[in-house]
């Protein structure tokens, strides 16, 4: 690559014209993947002071605090002055306590108080992820006067496309969007054409309920009030995306019988990831004690018949695969908003019928298998079939409730996954496979 | 509800007057959920032309064919031609036949050709969800020049956010965000201030691909170019957050064991649910026939220690939910894009100590429970935990391992989930149980 073999022969400067001509994402990436620490210091250095702020808010959180560490008190000020709010504050969110305390003693008054109030707002909650660059205008401006403010203050704003109008004691009255202001007569009353019907959310609201209410309007940015309806910030549809991501993966980590955890997988320890794990291993693990109490009990079945234990296997994924199938279903239709609790019924009552087909037509293949093919015993096969067909029913309707249920109690759905299910499914399959092979068989 | 009063005394204009105070999406779900369908389509009509469009295109699609197929051609034309290209296209990618052809039929002939164009784009590609509604610019045009024709056309357009720069051929030259219009001198040139090093993508592109750099580089919107780099349209970041949720629910069910669909849950058919899931069921349930054959292979010492199979439900549990912890992480990692091919090696070391913390803690607590407190036999509390100990590790390892070959196969990583990790591993662990039951305890 060009610019590798500039730095190559130490042509820093000339590198740097290079790499100034990439977008801030693709220098965050070059420096962090293609050169070693000490060149990627220098050339950082050697960035433009808006794109330094830039391309450090795309680096991961291990190459900011080493760079907070090797770099001068003046230049951590001039980034995390630089630095959108809510990107300065995430930052600060993941760095230890003594770094906090340097970079905000390098921070101007105002400034660190600001992030110091970011700071205090609950964890995923609305104001913790606001950003407070948002264009103010009063409902007594003409449109000139908006463009002029817009003018005047605008380059401070991460997004001007939408523009808030508040009263003298910042009260939220209605919102404008650019494209208004644009297309009307210069002479129009911002009153006369805001938009006083708007979707606003709360300093408090969850995360995950400020992304469900974007999808809902399809916005791509939101008010956020206080408790008197004060207008405290705003919400860009950029950083719901990744909030998106980041509960899509909490659900899939929940849904395999992990705690949920935000680290990327490569950048995570060996003994943070067990510890995430190891916990409900040992709850599953402790479950399934029941089920090998269930096969305990009737050993002088399996005694007397020991091929029925050359089935337990298939039955046992069989009904977990089933199960989790619904599971999966519901509680991503819980997520989705598309399944609310009032709907228990009507999806118990699909999935009794999809089970019905789905179990039938398993116990079919697998009969003519085992019996014709595999030639077991007539009544052994139909004791296998019978106990395939009610354990998927089975299993279809656990999975299928076991979520709505979690939701009522206001659980994580997302825990009633696949493998709390299986190990449910597991005991009952089990118990109904030796009760019929003991009255079929006459054990 | 006060609007609901006023329907059940036939006041319906009064009941249009509080209904159109309310937000499209509103509008559409009190449509849809709370009054019935007669109801609806009196109050349907009543709606202003655009209303009427926006409140159609956040309805279902069951209740846009009932619309469709009740209103007369005027209606439908009008708005057929009210709508955004895009939901208009998308309205008639998930009508029959017959509707598409009356719909096409009533729609003016430019926009017919349109559509037509729009339906020819492959599914899932970029060209099948841009929108061709943006603005553009020319190079040698001033700011005021600009505004100008912003304001002209600026109407019709989904979003003027940014603004294009094109040559006479339709080249793309250069992208400008309305910030940059408003914030500058008006006598400035677009060439001198339009961004010349933009991200963009081509038709053919598939739409998680579009996600992937969205999300990559932060964006509101990107522009569509074909072949001759000729911009056809731009893809805006409310469609994209749809297309998130959508590519994420195609993982959850594919994890599942599930064929992938798009429909929702309650609105899909029992028939067609079963279809989505019986397949995968059936190649796992005979998949684990090779489970039940290693179990018969050991009948004797099966039937010599009975109480070996009461072992079986557990060590198969715990060893499916170790295996699919690790698939999980790697199959969200490399959705995300954070685990890429090269990083094999890497995985499976890490995959490799997580296991041995994992197993050795899960087998120590089972010892303890089985030999102490149950009072199993020593040996036999040694052949479980041994074994347990060997299927946590080879179930991560081999969890950690298949997602990344399946994308070196070009599969889809997601498919390497629970259910198909779940046959592999009790098989193994089946297999070393038995073997290490039968040389420990000498039968």
């Amino acid at each position: 690559m060009n610019i590798k073999n500039l730095i190559e022969n130490n042509k820093y400067l000339e590198a740097r014209k290079e790499i100034i001509k990439l977008n801030s994402v693709d220098i965050a990436n070059f420096l962090e993947d293609d050169v070693n620490v000490d060149t990627m210091l220098i050339l950082f250095r050697l960035l433009p002071k808006d794109m330094a702020a830039d391309v450090f808010s795309y680096m991961s959180i291990d190459m900011q605090k080493y760079i907070i560490q090797s770099i001068t008190d003046k230049e951590i000020k001039s980034i995390v002055d630089e630095l959108f709010l809510d990107d300065a504050v995430d930052l600060l969110e993941e760095m230890p306590a003594n770094i906090v305390k340097g970079v905000l003693k390098n921070t101007s008054k105002g400034r660190r108080d600001l992030i110091n109030q970011f700071l205090n707002y609950e964890e995923y909650s609305a104001g913790s992820i606001m950003t407070i660059e948002f264009v103010n205008l009063r409902k007594e401006m003409t449109i000139k006067d908006a463009l002029e403010y817009i003018k005047k203050v605008g380059l401070d704003k991460q997004t001007i496309n939408t523009c808030y109008v508040i009263d003298k004691y910042r009260k939220l009255e209605g919102i404008i969007s650019i494209r208004k202001l644009i297309l009307n007569d210069e002479n129009t009353l911002i009153k006369d054409i805001m938009k006083e019907n708007y979707v606003y959310i709360n300093t408090y609201d969850d995360q995950e309920y400020v992304a469900s209410q974007f999808k809902k309007y399809d916005l791509t940015s939101m008010p956020v009030v206080d408790k008197e309806h004060r207008l405290v910030g705003i919400i860009t549809i950029d950083d719901i995306v990744d909030i998106i991501d980041q509960e899509n993966t909490e659900d899939f980590q929940k849904m395999a019988a992990m705690e949920p955890s935000e680290n990327e997988y490569l950048k995570t320890g060996v003994f943070k990831l067990a510890k995430h794990r190891i916990i409900w291993l040992l709850i599953l693990m402790i479950s399934a004690t029941f089920t090998g109490a269930i096969i305990r009990r009737f050993e002088n079945t399996l005694q007397s018949v020991v091929i029925l234990a050359s089935f337990i296997p298939m039955l046992m994924d069989t009904g977990g695969n089933a199960g989790s199938q619904s599971s999966t279903l519901v509680i991503r239709g819980i997520a989705l908003g598309e399944i609310e609790l009032k709907d228990m019924l009507k999806v118990v009552w699909k999935e009794f019928r999809v089970s019905i087909i789905a179990g039938f037509t398993l116990a079919v293949v697998n009969f003519f298998r085992i019996y014709y093919i595999e030639k077991v015993q007539f009544l052994v096969a139909v004791t296998v079939c019978l106990s395939l067909f009610f354990t998927v029913v089975l299993a279809k309707m656990v999975g299928g409730m076991l979520p709505i249920i979690a939701k009522k109690l206001k659980l994580d759905p997302a825990i009633m996954a696949s493998p709390l299910i299986t190990t449910i499914v597991d005991a009952v399959a089990l118990t109904v496979y030796f009760s019929l092979a003991t009255f079929l068989l006459g054990i």
